[in-house]
């Protein structure tokens, strides 16, 4: 069974609460091992009214415990919550564990507490130098974003053939599939030219990645990709900004999405939600789905 | 019951197959009238082994017959198909019909016959000297494109505030509803300015149009636009651009979806999808969904 390091993320929201309720369903699956320090464990248990199941293995970061204050953005939290992500990057450095899974963060928090990374995939990216690929979906469909969070008026100068082809081998190295989709970057994949032609330079790619890996097909038409047919033929789709692929995933598959990161040494994997301070410790109920589909890639990985 | 013209589309493809085949439902609805000579009729009825029913009312074009090749790009079909989509827009505009809903058209073909348009849209924008928007969707999810037929890279420059506002205004007036939802343009709607600030526009253009018509909610982030929880709130929204409403969209409702044009002195329907020249008179199954819709919409229409 993996041994997966699990960082509790933002404790002031509902990551630790996911964490505890979805461990008897994940240790079926891996072996967690929870980044937290008992204290802080045993009153986030008190506070949800949630026990702390007996094999709820933790590995100390050895840290002072704080006040949890439920839906607070605070310096505390931000910096517990990088602390506990460090702590599982560590462990699979040191092949202690065969990869990580992370529990939501809030970037303000990380800000406020002097963390100079945006987030999760900032930072990896920052701690192994490689450009890691930013993955997101679940098993019905997966996109990968050849661009992520820059303003859309940047995206089309970025789409450069030696760069993108880069990008398409390094996924086909990092998944297990015999086909990925590309898709354009302008409506109608550009109409022949007349609605932009940044589809010639993705075609170039295209055909060059596969002189070396032989699995693209392409370019498609952005908007009819991800019909039911397509959906059928692809399951891993590259897409060449945030929203492109990013509002076709979430219409289709909200709560059961995660994140992957992809391209590095280890491997990570997220819940693609937020900390959902509006509705942490409220014992109201959280959605574990994208938690145990993180869990779940994990488990499925050769 | 309303009357409604009906343009054929390019007749080498499966538009007049739709046009038999839905009659005996959609005169449950409306009284229909379609833009064909007789003799053409005939040919394809023919062709296609599907009889005309006995109450299937035609406008003659007076044109020449040709032959009718499945799944050609042809002259004479394209100049026919321009001609039974112009009758549908003189009917309506002298008062004759209620609406015109048009049956797809090759672009191409139009090309061939010398039709300075490049789609139905363009040449209702130029016959009216209206803006016409462009709205597609169906019952469930409706989506208007503030832009629309250009390449991605010129997107950004088109956000300005006074045609946004006139834009929303326009949109609003067309649909009834109590509520829009309108979206921003950069990941994450721009962080607060972090990923463009394109957003800070689009909010000033609503805030302005509120105070004429005080229905639009926003701005809204991009990728979590078309989640379930948003489309329980929202049954229309406003894109920015062409992929952005539409991949959504298709995902979810592909063979559902019609197009309409708002804003303009006449109400025109028409379904999402083109001539399908590759399964026309193959005597396969077509659907007959979005056709059904295009005309459901006309008829729910005050």
């Amino acid at each position: 069974m993996k041994r997966v390091a699990i960082s509790i993320g933002d404790i002031n929201g509902i990551g630790i609460e996911i964490a505890l309720k979805a461990h008897n369903i994940i240790k079926e699956r891996v072996k967690p091992l929870y980044m937290i320090d008992r204290e802080m464990l045993e009153s986030a248990s008190k506070l949800l009214k949630v026990d702390i199941p007996n094999d709820f293995e933790t590995i100390a970061l050895n840290l002072n415990s704080f006040a949890i204050n439920p839906g607070e953005i605070s310096k505390d939290s931000g910096y517990y919550s990088f602390a506990s992500f460090k702590k599982a990057v560590d462990l699979a450095k040191d092949g202690a564990v065969d990869a990580i899974a992370t529990l939501p963060i809030h970037k303000k928090a990380w800000e406020l507490a002097g963390v100079g990374y945006k987030g999760h995939t900032d930072a990896l990216r920052d701690f192994f130098k490689q450009d890691a690929i930013m993955m997101l979906g679940c098993n019905k469909l997966f996109v990968a974003l050849y661009t992520e969070h820059i303003p859309l008026k940047d995206v089309p100068k970025k789409i450069q053939k030696e760069p993108l082809k880069r990008f398409l081998l390094n996924f086909a190295k990092s998944i297990n599939s015999d086909k990925i989709a590309v898709l354009g970057l302008n409506p109608h994949a550009g109409d022949g030219g007349v609605l932009g032609d940044e589809e010639s330079i993705i075609i170039e790619a295209i055909e060059e990645a596969n002189q070396e890996i032989d699995i693209f097909d392409g370019v498609f038409v952005p908007d009819i990709a991800f019909t039911p047919k397509m959906r059928q033929k692809y399951r891993y789709f590259v897409a060449m900004y945030h929203d492109q692929g990013l509002a076709p995933l979430k219409a289709l598959y909200f709560d059961e999405s995660i994140n992957v990161s992809l391209n590095l040494p280890i491997l990570r994997t997220s819940v693609d939600h937020g900390t959902a301070f509006d509705i942490a410790y409220r014992g109201g109920s959280v959605s574990l789905k994208s938690y145990i589909n993180a869990i779940e890639y994990i488990n499925n990985e050769k």
